[in-house]
């Protein structure tokens, strides 16, 4: 197994001085400022062997794009992955190859190395693990979950709802058939992290996150702390190709889409949305950040409810 | 359960700019190099929780000891670490908090920080993830598993054998009694990293690695890929406190003692080993780099024989 993956550990180059598993560790160039994060994924909860178009690749793809995408969230340049497995007794060489690749091949899309990797046996689930290096120029051209204020606008990247559309169909076990299905299912099986976008809102705004938990879950984060609130205007979700309006839930409550959220005040947000039109991804206003403490959501000037918002991984 | 981990993830300092959970990734001051490293634990492969003595906390210490050992084989100064957790419904609020403060004490009693975690539910085995960020101050101060030379000794640091006798009483079931018995099954329940010797010894000479996987193994690899050899006396094997001359292939094969080798011409070693002196840690030589390919075990000038060495996680 080793041997399978080793062309998929990158050989060191003018950054990685040192690349496993040649040795204990591995060791890069660092810079000035390091953003990291990790994310797991379990068969079973994140994901299923049985679902009608699931592929190692893809799976070892997603493992890097969840990853990605949290540094995304911090507007961050991806530099270098490392990677720990714990494999059941069926998995084959040959899947653990193509997990590999996926792997590879989605890090090296985005500009990372994968500079290390673990392999362990277990009698359980496949469990896989992701750490993404990333770094900024400075602290303060990060994205943070922090600062936001009363009265500044919420806007979100790109569509919304695929992704959990998506979940649905894979778990009714019925096969994609038009093409909206097939997007749908690419949105969970095979998300795009959206890292350039990242790192254009962290340069013209200071205030966003990643919404791969929930739109919902993701605006209480940023106004919880602070005891502010927020209003969600439903009728201006960028809903993705195929869902009804009703079916906004989708892109409120489960929703995985790999967008980004962000708040600022107008203006701001206007130079946001200017640069993300210059890499073709549409930035949406959705709503606002209020004094009063709580989520609205509104369907033009009427209030809607939405029933146990957010998806927990565990809770 | 987050909220109960929280204050053991640490708080933004002088080198943790931006700490997880409150924003999706840890931001931190970097080093000029930086060393990388992951390593995982599943239950019921790598821990059982019916062992005499398991607790959730050492585990925590295990999990951060184990990542700790792969810096100490580079000779690597540690600074922050990232935890992922998969944890079965079974585990309680207070099974993590305790899990989460054995990683914390362990990670600060060798200067990391907790930058960040990731909690996923499981259907199976507790699965435990941790990277370890370390840092060095110079390419050429680490240790590598490459650049051993014929007539070079081989040394290990402190003593040997005590992890494997401890796992062989923990599956026996039976109850440690004895101060060794503890002292065994602390070996394995609570190793203790030798990162101080791994920097003291990267100050001396250049290739070394950790014989946590076991001392067969780790010799292997560091002549292997050269096609060069080894001879290991076993009769000058440090044997652990209460191990009997017989039972050497608990410290050549099975080990899983968090101690270092290395190889160097005698005169580098002898300098190796008056620093770890200072450290109050035995530095044993144990045998020599040999042009011919091959490992040999020699008890005095009889040759001896070892099936199967070396301990594989997943092969």
């Amino acid at each position: 197994v080793l041997r399978s993956i080793r062309k998929y550990l990158d050989r060191p180059s003018r950054n990685l001085v040192v690349s496993a598993p040649d040795d204990d560790a591995a060791v890069w160039r660092g810079d000035p400022f390091v953003v990291a994060t990790t994310d797991t994924m379990v068969e079973g909860i994140d994901f299923r062997l049985a679902w009608p178009g699931f592929a190692f690749r893809l799976l070892g793809r997603r493992l890097i794009s969840i990853n990605l995408s949290d540094l995304a969230a911090m507007g961050a340049e991806p530099r270098h992955a490392l990677v720990s497995l714990a494999l059941p007794p069926r998995t084959t060489v040959r899947d653990v190859e193509r997990l590999y690749r996926g792997i590879s091949e989605q890090a090296h899309r985005f500009g990372a190395t994968v500079a290390g990797g673990d392999l362990s046996a277990t009698k359980g689930p496949l469990t896989a693990t992701a750490m993404l290096i990333g770094r900024i120029r400075s602290p303060k051209r990060v994205l943070r979950r922090t600062g936001a204020r009363p009265g500044w606008q919420i806007a979100v990247t790109g569509s919304l709802g695929a992704a959990a559309a998506g979940l649905r169909l894979l778990e009714s076990g019925r096969r994609p058939t038009t093409r909206t299905d097939r997007a749908w299912v690419a949105a969970q099986l095979d998300p795009v992290p959206q890292v350039a976008a990242g790192r254009a809102l962290a340069a013209a705004l200071t205030v966003g996150g990643d919404i791969s938990d929930g739109l919902y879950r993701e605006v209480e984060r940023l106004v919880d702390p602070a005891h502010l609130g927020a209003t969600i205007q439903i009728d201006r979700l960028p809903l993705a190709a195929g869902l009804r309006k009703n079916q906004w839930a989708l892109a409120v409550k489960d929703s995985e889409d790999f967008q980004l959220i962000c708040a600022a005040p107008a203006a701001r947000m206007a130079s946001a949305g200017r640069a993300l039109d210059r890499l073709g991804l549409p930035l949406s206003v959705v709503g606002t950040i209020d004094a009063r403490y709580g989520i609205r959501l509104m369907d033009g000037a009427r209030s809607v409810r939405l029933e146990g918002a957010g998806y927990e991984h565990f809770r």
